[in-house]
């Protein structure tokens, strides 16, 4: 491990680790800033595709991490600071005590992320998903329910923003996915591929519950209040969940899950696989 | 409409609403503060259990909302404010610009709320849910789903707590629940009212996915990280959420939809009704 003290929070060592909520609004050229012991965890993991590039720790939860930070590479610095210092460094108080700053994978093409999928897959594709939270929720679901990837139109937010990171439980920093095209492309090259695209939309006639999924399947997911737009929804096949007279209303990455569970338990039911 | 100007962040009328954030902390004698337009509407629906003591306005949002507040009995006073005063009563930047006052319903006893049970329900049980934001969620898909309604142990938080009311887009005034009881009392007192308890745990052998649900059927939750109690587990049937290798861990709000959507689509599946 190669630990290096930190006693000043205007240390030029660790810059790139300071202020952190103003730098979450910027970008980092490339880097992302990370928090807590679960996403380190994921991080370090053979499962990640991000590279860690530096840790910053506060001195008191360096035992109990010890056996993380030793699965680092030797050319990572650890740096260790006592918590006032490391709460200099971060603009406010990190009581979970750990930041790790990462590389983000490069971006694959969509003709490429779609050209290794498996015959059986589910992808999730993402609508103008704003909201931090939710981005973090879709990514934590995806993971869990095994989705192959996910793919994010252009008016998505960044799921390398920490609070997404935070919220995905670390599955931003495993879960394949593409980002920067538009709703109408990301529907055309997943058909092209033959993936059935599941428009959710709780104006549909034809129900989540009725569904038996086809081979590969790809579910749509709009943000709440708007949805999605009514040509996407004309190219795909609009889908509901229903829900109770009165009070239609689930959170986006709940949907995400919902659906999930209802595509990937098909080998379970009477239907068969 | 009981319109009364207010112009100083120290009216001693409209003192119930100042400070909002550490009062959140420290209860208010039976009456709760709500925010927000989708959770005024909730309030004074004829779906609401608890009754409008006040509602504190933002000058610029009183034409948009008259329709909601011409609703309210004659004796609720409509404190209306520049936004600058309504911030200073507040103690934070209400961007909303809506607070509402209310007064909770009386908590039924369990064995009353048992009562009125229908021969077909599905109720959720909640264990050791301390944070705002899942116990928001619960009663959101509690209320999306149709859910009769819900029990929280002794050790879930305050659903009338504002952020709670908030994430549950309002649902927590409109859903029943019980509340202060053990969780050993809850599952006695559901299975001697035919209720069949299911425990979602991951460590379970049975799936979710393979269930053919019960007339009466509630789910009980535990809280993330410890799950529910094994002595909990042990007197229920035990379920899981099939998930993927590595990976499992779904947000306990999360679990409750992908429970509740299988228990009540069971209507629409190829086992019938």
């Amino acid at each position: 491990m190669n630990l290096i003290r930190v006693l000043d929070a205007v240390d030029p060592r660790i810059c790139a680790f300071r202020d952190v909520k103003e730098r979450d609004l910027t970008g980092r050229q490339g880097l992302f800033v990370a928090e807590g012991e679960v996403v380190l965890r994921v991080l370090v993991s053979a499962a990640s595709r991000c590279e860690p590039v530096a840790v910053l720790i506060a001195e008191k939860r360096l035992e109990a991490l010890r056996d993380i930070l030793e699965c680092l590479p030797e050319d990572v610095p650890v740096y260790t600071a006592p918590q006032d210092v490391l709460d200099g460094i971060a603009g406010f108080h990190l009581h979970r005590g750990i930041l790790a700053l990462g590389r983000k994978p490069g971006a694959p093409a969509l003709e490429d992320f779609l050209e290794g999928m498996p015959d059986r897959a589910v992808l999730v594709g993402a609508c103008g998903i704003g909201n931090h939270d939710n981005m973090g929720g879709l990514f934590r679901n995806a993971a869990a329910f095994g989705a192959a990837g996910l793919l994010l139109d252009t008016t998505c937010c960044d799921p390398f923003y920490r609070k997404a990171i935070r919220v995905s439980v670390g599955a931003a920093l495993r879960t394949p996915f593409v980002e920067g095209v538009t709703a109408a492309a990301m529907v055309e090259a997943l058909q092209a591929r033959d993936f059935e695209v599941l428009a959710l939309t709780p104006s549909a006639a034809e129900t989540l519950a009725q569904l038996k999924p086809a081979p590969r399947t790809a579910i749509l997911l709009g943000s709440e209040g708007p949805g999605l737009p009514a040509e996407v929804i004309a190219r795909c096949r609009p889908l509901a969940i229903r829900m109770s007279g009165g009070f239609d209303s689930l959170n986006v990455a709940t949907t995400s899950a919902v659906a999930l569970h209802h595509l990937t338990r098909a080998a379970e039911t009477p239907w068969g696989a």
